[in-house]
């Protein structure tokens, strides 16, 4: 019987903390590319622009002036896609046609005062100063909120629409539907093993030496996670600046890419018992040949399932880590 | 107590069809765009191009010369992502790195020999053919593979590198999860109610004269089964050509979409009862607020859940059907 070779044979792969596989089909790499090709990243970004609603001292969209900030910044979403008052459909509803009540807070965190750097950019002190800043709003909001989603969509192929450097925070009254898989998965390999499904995970990989791009540069995952147990904010910053210095060097660009932290549940779940959950950020970086062609989720991975033109290894020959899961790295 | 208003008031409706939770934040779409801007679809494209590999008479990259086909022509994809012989990767495996085999096939199928045409200029004989051509291939394949993904990306925007008119079809040895997660459903669903889901779902629907595109064009769902019960091919062929054509009057471009079939597992399963499926068709198409600015599926849709920027009723008011679960039909 012929032995798999990965990058040459297609086979399934399993994501654990989906319960679900992926397609690998490194070999399609192979296939010459036609199609789209995307405009690279805007040069050319003024430090500070009269006309951008994030920068220092503008005029927003509601007629609020920011103040002349000097670190990071946190405002309420001017279009927020939830709001704290919304009504309730009622519950005489057939089965088929069900909807809910939802709930939350929109809120939109500006990294730095200047439009023209990016994280990996940033100095070490900057980056902490996010970091503790994420810490805070979570605290703050996950109070009450069941979930509190910390996302970054950056550049304009990621659905970004202002290039000053900046994230996230939605904030619901509903546990949505990705961290309620993600949930189930570590909760149920939990209480079969005793031991959180993400930390057995990394234990694994450092064993392997293959997949974890911090391996790499030194920072097998065991000092990760110790790093970050006592370095807390200034290791994770260290690691998220190398991570990202590593996307935008692999073709030269300002690398984009949706990212996002996972924490256990918050609100109410907090009086639960959580010890299945490992909290952990989840990359999606979406070229995959170029600065200019991206990988198209569509037909096939809409209706029928993931499928990935490259294996995690080789992405890791790439200088960048990426599972079935899409990058991602995790601490305690 | 404020009643919901479904244009004005964010809440989350039910997907029956994945048994999960899509967030409805239709007045996210009054926020100003600034982001990305897609380039319209080329509108030159010449009929022959003696370059292109799907136009008839010219050379693959493999090599082989197509036929002067003067219908549809289906053909082994050059680069197929499924491959009949791939090895097993073996069982001696950690439970949280497992891998399995795949294997499979992958057709192209060109739907017309001229490459400046799609299906809504094409004849509704001409799509007749498209579509009596797509069951005798799941039934060619389906006679051994559990799951035949008929499915075509049309325009760049979705990842289409060539022009010309085609789908593909990617048979393979396993049940993919989105197909596995919608049996699942329809299963239970039909356990408990003894109709399938989808039927009841129409019938609603049709009650309602609300959501379907159809009702607008005089096709009551009623009557899109009845019709398609009696008529076969060309039923399906006049709607598809009217959806198709009310994409492309949308937004006065010729509309990018993914779209695939969804029908009862075959291979192993034709031995099964599978009275809970419905064949059913689902379109997803990307564009948002016109030609050149789509919905970005991203940050939070990535990280915690869908999110849509406009009720399934408004769309309807823009003179196409699409709900939680995507534009959709089915058939019986
Ligand atoms: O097979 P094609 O048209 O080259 O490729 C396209 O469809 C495939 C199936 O949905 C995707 O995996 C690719 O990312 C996309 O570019
Ligand atoms: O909030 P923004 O940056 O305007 O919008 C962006 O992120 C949102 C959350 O992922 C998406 O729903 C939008 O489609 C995307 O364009």
């Amino acid at each position: 019987s012929v032995l798999l070779l990965p990058p040459e044979h297609q086979h399934l792969r399993y994501n654990p903390l989906k319960d679900s596989w992926v397609l690998v089909s490194a070999h399609r790499m192979k296939r010459p590319w036609a199609g789209q090709v995307e405009k690279p990243p805007e040069e050319l970004i003024p430090r500070y622009d009269p006309r951008n609603p994030l920068c220092p001292g503008n005029t927003r969209a509601n007629g609020e002036v920011n103040p002349s900030y000097d670190s990071t910044f946190v405002f309420e979403n001017d279009f927020p896609a939830l709001q704290p008052d919304a009504p309730d459909p009622g519950s005489d509803q057939h089965p088929l046609f069900q909807s809910k009540a939802a709930r939350g807070v929109c809120k939109v965190m500006c990294f730095h005062p200047w439009s023209d750097v990016t994280l990996p950019l940033m100095k070490k002190e900057e980056i902490i100063k996010v970091i503790d800043k994420w810490a805070e709003i979570v605290e703050e909001l996950g109070a009450t909120y069941p979930w509190v989603q910390i996302f970054e969509n950056k550049g304009a192929m990621m659905g970004c629409s202002n290039p000053h450097p900046h994230c996230q925070v939605w904030a619901s009254s509903f546990l949505p539907n990705e961290p309620a898989v993600s949930d189930r998965c570590q909760r149920a390999y939990y209480q079969k093993n005793g031991e959180p499904l993400l930390v057995q995970y990394a234990k694994q990989e450092a064993e392997k030496k293959v997949h974890y791009v911090l391996i790499k540069i030194k920072f097998p995952i065991a000092f990760l996670l110790f790093l970050y147990l006592y370095c807390c904010s200034s290791g994770l910053a260290a690691i998220m600046k190398q991570l990202l210095t590593k996307y935008d060097n692999l073709f030269e660009v300002s690398f984009p890419y949706s990212m996002g932290w996972h924490g256990a549940p918050t609100g109410p779940h907090l009086k639960e018992d959580n010890s299945h959950w490992q909290l952990h950020a989840h990359y999606y970086p979406p070229l995959l040949r170029s600065a200019t062609v991206k990988k198209f989720m569509v037909g096939y991975e809409m209706l029928a399932q993931e499928q990935r033109d490259l294996t995690p290894e080789q992405v890791t020959h790439f200088a960048l880590y990426t599972d079935q899961c899409g990058t991602r790295f995790w601490l305690t």
